[in-house]
């Protein structure tokens, strides 16, 4: 059936049946924008129970930002992908009520394996963390998985 | 005050305080214990919000368990400390229903930064993601914060 | 006297600077290209001494190649910078007689700190590595260093 | 034949084996002691032409040192494994003529990958860098490569 989809319905339909479990997206009330194969976007505000006493955001908390858009980037393609490893760096706090953005963009997509780069942002556009992900191929599919 | 309290001593203490306010934790259901000034143990036990259509642990979950060790191994000295970056790579799923542990010790400590490496486990003892955190300390103190 | 020059002249001449001492350069007969501030091109040939008896290049003179890629797009603004951290990701084995490029850009430049992605290339265009530098500012000139 | 050897006995041999084709560590003058499965020890001195104009060793040949140790390392089974990644943090500078020392040791060891820890100690054991390896098995051996 997937095939005959073009590449970006494929990739809205991969993103639609994996938002469907992700309480991870759900809890952090994640918006997810899937915008074409291995590239996502994913936005996030930075609520109270996510900042230390000083207001500055937890890093776990970004993490899971650029982890969520990796994971939709990667996962466009109804080829099931995982996470191998990922790293990130922290460049400028984020506080209490901005909203984040975190923009994923294929490296590099092998038959077995993918890098991604996720950029996350603050309002005014500032850089917040650079994140780089790896992904395995476990040749499951998304759509149909059996 | 912390002068007239041993190592060990100021290490719990600064655990305490952090705890207080450690929303990641409590959400999760964190147990931690710092053992030691730079060595802390935290678990955590995998429940369903966590895991995928097929049981397993999404890696973000398994990070925040891995930073929060990080992050309770690294303010032990009264000397508070954030992350500046880390990196994980996933060696074995975590299943649905399994407690993982995350052990963190202090591989490096300098006057301001530090690096540490945690190894997250499963029930059986067999490893689950291996974690490294760089910390940048901030000139402040945790338990009287001014 | 840094100030009558443009930007571009600026990085070329840091560049140009840093080639009379750069002995890793010269040993592994690299060739440098700053194209613009930020952004750097290097070239090197897989030698037979770069090589394993299957006539695959080790990965240390592709991490090599990268960091030199690195270091000229970090010190292209007449502020010294020195590598804090580096991480490489091996996406396809270079063999014996490819001429391999790699091009640094900037991720981000901050005050006392950038982030820069390197990506390596065979003669064909493919994948090789993908590399990602940290670098710190020392707080001294290239040009006139004192 | 290697049936025979005990563990310490075949990751000698791995390593003796190793060195006859490593150019790198001859032309670099390094030291290598492999110590027994899965533990390797590398020497090597900071000559001039690994030094900037301030005497301070390129980050290169610090990465060059600790990735020998991981190779020596990983490969002590007589099952040949490449570098599939690596990420280094640069802890203090190395000076010129300091003799530096890289320990390997595993972190994990499973079926097809694994991952080393790598300190970096100057003269008097100071820490010069930290370095993580991720290895993947090739299905070769390394005694009789068929």
């Amino acid at each position: 059936m997937s095939k005959n989809l073009t590449g970006l319905e494929l990739a809205r339909a991969c993103a639609e049946k994996m938002l469907e479990d992700d309480d991870a997206a759900k809890f952090l009330d994640m918006s997810v924008d899937v915008i074409e194969p291995g590239v996502a976007e994913v936005r996030m505000s930075v609520t109270p129970h996510m900042v230390n006493g000083y207001g500055v955001c937890h890093g776990g908390y970004i993490f899971l930002l650029a982890d969520s858009a990796f994971a939709y980037a990667c996962n466009g393609y109804d080829d099931m992908s995982v996470a191998a490893g990922a790293s990130i760096d922290y460049i400028a706090p984020a506080r209490l009520g901005e909203e984040l953005i975190a923009v994923a963009r294929e490296a590099h997509r092998g038959r077995r394996m993918g890098v991604y780069e996720i950029e996350v942002r603050g309002p005014d556009g500032h850089l917040v963390a650079l994140f780089r992900g790896r992904s395995a191929h476990i040749g499951r599919q998304i759509l149909d998985p059996k």
